[in-house]
């Protein structure tokens, strides 16, 4: 008994050996058949150059006769591929496959990866608008910081569809609907919080920069030299940008001196970057999200002994798991039937609390609805018009 | 009765009726199922982290744990679809959907279509090779002349997958199939024959190279303005090498200068651009392929009173259908079966030959299979080594 009950499974090797018998976990499959003189001549040649000559005319009809209606683009170049770094395109494919087959099982978008042979912002950018025509959204995937920034934006920019960087949105979604919860069991209101977001990359940036639109007080970011404020001189661009849009008392130093009073701390960062006497001198409730995947900045365990009341982490097996998943489907289906050309702010506000309203009482345990609930991707594509 | 009989079926409407109602003719869908924890921990992550960093050490084993293994791009520009002309990338979009039906349908093959924003020789370069790592290959398709040349040429230096341009020597394969059972039937030897082709574009050119490539005797090539000889002055440089390549005598002058005597004619150009008394002084039994669709160079009709002994056209609704799609899912089931990098001159002449070879007893009306043939993909992708 003991032996059956430590079993642990082992899903890399048994992700190994699955992916090794699929030989790719997608398939592209024809929508009508090819069976009589018919079928052939109306999918394909003569009976589709009508088709061909009344897009030509009117392009706008695209997503009437063609895939651009429930088709996106899942886009990576490998630059930093979950927690392990730059590992190129192929090290990339079989997440972006995984993400395409989410995509369709949980929202019925067709999804297709495409993996760059480039990690340069310029060509990245320059291949993306070269292929979108066919796209009516695109997914940025796994895309390092700070380049992720620009060719997000430049993309946004220049397309007339959708673009929305995963590892950015989808993750600060899914943090604000969980902190719209938190607040409700702890009986506060996020507009007087201070928040404390540990990682300065492009999640850490993202859920600060979307609290911030949602109305949260203060949010005070560190990254692994210490608190972003105006007086640090080491800082890129953007972190630049970023000590002057949060931290109100422009509080300089290490977490320690801004983490007493605090009500949450949210890190987006690496294994074991909070200390567990960091968190006693929180706020009543504290809140901690500790996202690093697969080893948390805190185990929730050392985070509950430190008093921390409130624990999400993004693992499957602890309560209050933060997953993207949550998100992404449901912000691409609301996209592509409303026919959307951006995501905006707003959009992103409004699904974190269609998320949120999922969970008709939060508890402590319970402030995230789970990936498997029905009527979650309707609940998310409902933010988007 | 008389109207029934004299109703035409409108494949136009039938095909826009049809395109509206299945808004895109491809589904992306997962192979695998997303139910249970385990199915998402060794679909998506963790489990996927193993095959990623598996890749990322050995890329060259992307064909054992990716779509790689059965992943084609079917990629176009849009500037010379169909007959259709210049119609840019959702014009295109229909036909290379209906491309990537008849690749999974046929073949098996998980085919993607990706239309290109750029006209741009060097962009639609830099794009398709930037896209490529998560292809086993790539099919150009409806990319104008003279720039396919360039482009396909580039990408196959460049490139460590099959890059075929169907258009060029899809073609090519099928009407040298074709012209190897003509030969058989008016048991001629091809080496001893004098084939005329009219049109010197993508296609023009692709057959007159493989027809010679598989021996046959005097390739002499005819654009609109006569036929191609080293003494014009107005060629472009594909046409310059070409006249150095081709028509054994240097013939200058017109059609009529070269077609008496000649044992074939191909047309690739255009709608009537062959009288039919210009085929009365062929070498004996001619054979006359007039592939321009759906307006043929000549109509059968009129060829077979003008003596024409073997016609073949690009219409289903004549004998002898010269069809792409006899060829293509072959090639490229057998180039992905066989992981090869390259799609090469004996490969096609392998394939045409292959082809030929499926139809028993060649006659005048029956010298080339038909589309619904069992076997045809395994017997075209065999040539495949």
């Amino acid at each position: 008994m003991t032996q059956r009950n430590t079993k642990k499974k082992d899903y890399n090797k048994m992700a190994l050996v699955l992916h090794k018998k699929m030989h790719g976990k997608l398939a592209v499959v024809s929508k009508g058949k090819l069976k009589t003189k018919d079928d052939w001549s109306t999918m394909y040649s003569p009976g589709v150059g009508a088709v061909s000559m009344h897009l030509a005319q009117k392009p706008e009809d695209a997503r009437t006769y063609t895939i651009k209606k429930n088709t996106i683009a899942v886009v990576s170049d490998g630059s930093a591929v979950l927690g392990l770094g730059n590992i190129g395109p192929l090290g990339a494919l079989p997440v972006m496959e995984g993400k395409c087959a989410i995509f369709k099982t949980m929202a019925d978008v067709d999804a297709f990866p495409i993996v760059l042979d480039t990690q340069d912002t310029e060509e990245i950018i320059q291949t993306v608008k070269a292929i979108a025509p066919g796209f009516g959204g695109i997914n940025l995937e796994d895309i390092g910081a700070p380049k992720c920034f620009e060719i997000e934006e430049r993309l946004k920019a220049e397309l007339d569809i959708p673009v929305f960087h995963d590892d950015q949105h989808g993750t600060a979604i899914v943090v604000l609907a969980g902190l719209i919860n938190a607040a409700k069991v702890t009986k506060k209101k996020i507009k007087d919080m201070r928040v404390v977001v540990v990682g300065a990359g492009a999640a850490g940036r993202a859920i600060t920069l979307l609290l911030m639109q949602a109305g949260v007080g203060d949010v005070v970011m560190a990254d692994s030299r210490g608190l972003i404020c105006t007086e640090r001189t080491d800082l890129s661009a953007y972190k630049k940008e970023l000590a002057h849009e949060t931290n109100q008392k422009n509080v300089c130093g290490s977490i320690t001196d801004v983490i007493c009073g605090s009500d949450a701390v949210i890190g987006v960062s690496g294994p074991n970057t909070l200390q567990p006497e960091w968190l006693t001198c929180m706020a009543k409730d504290p809140i901690v999200f500790a996202l690093a995947n697969p080893v948390p900045e805190i185990d929730p365990e050392s985070a509950a002994q430190a008093g921390a009341y409130i624990i999400a982490t993004g693992r499957s097996d602890y309560p209050n798991q933060i997953n993207n998943s949550l998100v992404f489907p449901g912000i691409f289906r609301g996209a592509l039937d409303k026919g959307v050309n951006a995501i905006t702010d707003e959009m992103k506000i409004a699904a974190a609390k269609k998320l949120a309203s999922m969970v008709k009482q939060p508890t402590p345990a319970k402030i995230i609805p789970n990936i498997m609930e029905r009527g979650l991707v309707e609940k998310v594509a409902s933010a988007i018009k």
